[in-house]
């Protein structure tokens, strides 16, 4: 009796070991820790309608496709990957970015197949796409964009997606904006999407946005894509101008991995239907406020990939002062969001600051080793060259425990300043990569 | 009695799920699965005595402190890190490498401490220990070279090393480099030495080599240290000209995370008291038979310090061709040895090779998808940018369970090629630099 009940306690602690050592695989997280807590209301944007069905691409029992539909006026802007190996699809969105806006446009979307690295008949199937696209609404071809997202080498199935046009123009509505950004997922582990009200002369100018991405290029499951939605009057120059700027200090200041997608995509289309003046100048009053809104919209989404970093637990700032010149400060900012040793430490939460140190020496950027100081937040680390006086090692480890943290760095050699944002490297990272296609 | 037993069954199956479970932490390999199988032997290099003693600079229980000392004649070449934090150390012995090589040489290394982002503290550490050994040895200090491989950040106690040099001059001996090669490692999991003989005019000229490195700076253990020795008789500008050529073919050509030390430092020193004659032009015969034996130990060595890539499980070569030039087939093969989506996929053995394309694609190279191929060892994978007809799925997956693999990229563009080394990127690797600290 007294040995059964021995042998009983025996299982329940030999049970309770094997939880524990569940826990972490069981605990994998289906959402990111830095996910924001829900999806944000999005506005109407006059002159644009959305569609999301799913048409099977690859997947099974959820949303896979996506139709825009834009107004007559809409002007588009955009930025594409500079990678050498882009997907057919980008090419063709870029050839016809600058093009006439009078008749309206289009945007059609899937995922599950990012139709990269398909030769010929990659292209194809872009032209295939576009031209049924454009029958179905009227629209010349030339103001058809398209983008795919998924696995790479493998053709894409475009007689599908064609059939669900169909459903697709039925399901047009201008609150389709949140069913877009779930359809556009692929390993995203949550939807993207923010928006933005900003005056023009008293007058309201809406904009919203939407985003997929995780991991700068998500495994085999290319890309980072952005579509935002605005109804501000503009003219298509100044759209570009701005979208190009914004660009460089919003998506082009973020890295999961350093990895470059083949189809990174982020359009822009204005319909010019908001009863405010239009914009015509980026240095008018007008042009600054609708640069405030559009820049926030951009950061947000930009934030909200790094927040959806393949295993990420932390969401780093990296924040570089006094180099030589904005160049040299991306430089350091990069190498050290890039830097797996630093990404590793902070993973660790360990405030292991001779891994800047040693980012900061390999970035090719100017530096003065016995000038340089560093913070963790608000603490000062080092200074001059060397651990700061008041530092103390149990001081970084417990700012290293927060789940937001801010890396300061500065160069003390001039006005050069650089942000950046990046995640922590963990074992996720690995365990989903690794086994991705397995 | 019969419950009993069925409780001690459950027991037992409890306590085997387990073992099973524990099984991966338990066979974590306390030598990397990629070491060679034994130390090689290493020749005796007339005119060079060594001799490694534990002076107790931060570990406790082996040997932490090496002495080199080199007969009159010896002419010292060497490279250095570029990086801009540089540690006192290598900016000495960058200053005095060019120095007269009338009397002699030594050359001192301590693991441990690193002896970087130590300031004006750090300067005096080296500046005490060189002004000792010259001391000790009747050398100039202009002839004393130091190194300190270990934590970043934290003042070296040089004098525990000063106190150990009547230990180790003592201990001087001609067959004392295997014995350096364990004294200098930090988070190495061998000691890395290899051997070759030429023979110039029939006469044998001897190399030996000893390196330290894992990761390409281990975590804050910093530093990748090469000392080769060699009785060559050589100019000291031929030999500066050797080291540097060859070191871009060599110790330029491998990564294991990207990540670059403070304290890189190769050392090649020469004592001339073989019996073969002077080599005085890097264009003769003597010149090449000694670049073929020295080149082979750089590469050797340099491949150690890959095959004891933190974490790795498989050794990788990358070798780009057909490249615009070699800095751009060089640009292609770092891209891809360097990317954590291909490393990570290789740890998986995954036959990902749309991440090889993306890499391709982000490397900043010129590139035609449309005229790419690759191969995964002698198996055509992709060509003409898309998947080769004769390829399956099966046939890379099996290839990529092998621990040696070739991942060969041919741009089709023009004559440029390159060829470098890497390892594959594992859970191990995270857990060692999250953890390594705490």
């Amino acid at each position: 009796m007294g040995a059964k009940k021995k042998l009983k306690r025996k299982i329940k602690s030999l049970k309770s070991a094997l939880r524990v050592q569940h826990a972490p695989a069981a605990k994998v997280a289906l959402v990111s820790p830095l996910a924001p807590a829900a999806f944000p209301d999005l506005p109407v944007i006059k002159g644009a309608r959305f569609a999301s069905v799913a048409a099977g691409v690859r997947y099974k029992g959820r949303t896979d496709v996506v139709l825009a539909q834009l107004d007559p006026g809409t002007v588009v802007a955009g930025t594409f990957t500079r990678s050498a190996t882009r997907a057919a699809s980008v090419l063709d969105a870029q050839a016809k970015i600058v093009g006439d806006s009078a008749k309206g446009a289009a945007i059609l979307v899937n995922s599950g197949n990012a139709n990269a690295f398909t030769g010929a008949q990659g292209q194809e199937s872009v032209a295939a796409i576009c031209a049924a696209v454009a029958e179905k609404l009227g629209l010349p071809t030339e103001r058809v964009f398209t983008a795919s997202t998924g696995v790479i080498g493998e053709a894409l199935p475009h007689d599908r997606i064609i059939a669900a046009l169909g459903d697709l123009t039925t399901a047009l509505d201008q609150d389709g904006l949140p069913g877009a950004a779930r359809a556009i997922m692929t390993t995203d582990t949550f939807p993207k999407g923010t928006a933005k009200t900003v005056e023009i002369d008293g007058k309201p100018v809406q904009i919203a946005g939407i985003a997929k991405g995780s991991g700068m290029i998500a495994p085999d499951m290319a890309t980072m894509l952005v579509y935002i939605f605005t109804d501000a009057k503009i003219a298509r120059p100044v759209l570009h101008a701005l979208v190009t700027g914004l660009t460089d200090r919003s998506f082009n200041c973020i890295t999961v991995d350093s990895d470059t997608s083949t189809s990174d995509m982020l359009l822009v289309a204005a319909t010019g239907q908001a009863d405010a003046p239009e914009i015509t100048e980026i240095d008018s009053d007008a042009g600054k406020a609708f640069a405030d809104g559009l820049g926030a919209v951009m950061r947000d989404l930009a934030h909200q990939v790094v927040r959806d970093g393949e295993g990420a637990t932390k969401f780093i700032e990296v924040a570089v002062t006094g180099a030589r010149s904005d160049a040299d400060a991306r430089k350091v900012a990069f190498a050290i969001a890039n830097s797996p040793l630093v990404k590793t430490a902070v993973a660790g939460e360990d405030p292991n600051w001779g891994r800047i140190v040693m980012a900061v020496g390999k970035s090719g950027a100017e530096a003065d080793r016995d000038r340089l100081s560093i913070r963790f937040g608000p603490h000062l680390v080092a200074t001059n060259g060397q651990v700061a006086p008041s530092y103390a090692e149990d001081i970084g480890a417990s700012y290293m425990k927060g789940q937001e943290l801010v890396i300061g760095v500065d160069l003390r050699l001039g006005e050069g300043a650089a942000t950046v944002w990046t995640c922590d490297l963990t074992n996720r990272y690995i365990e989903i990569n690794a086994d991705y296609r397995s």
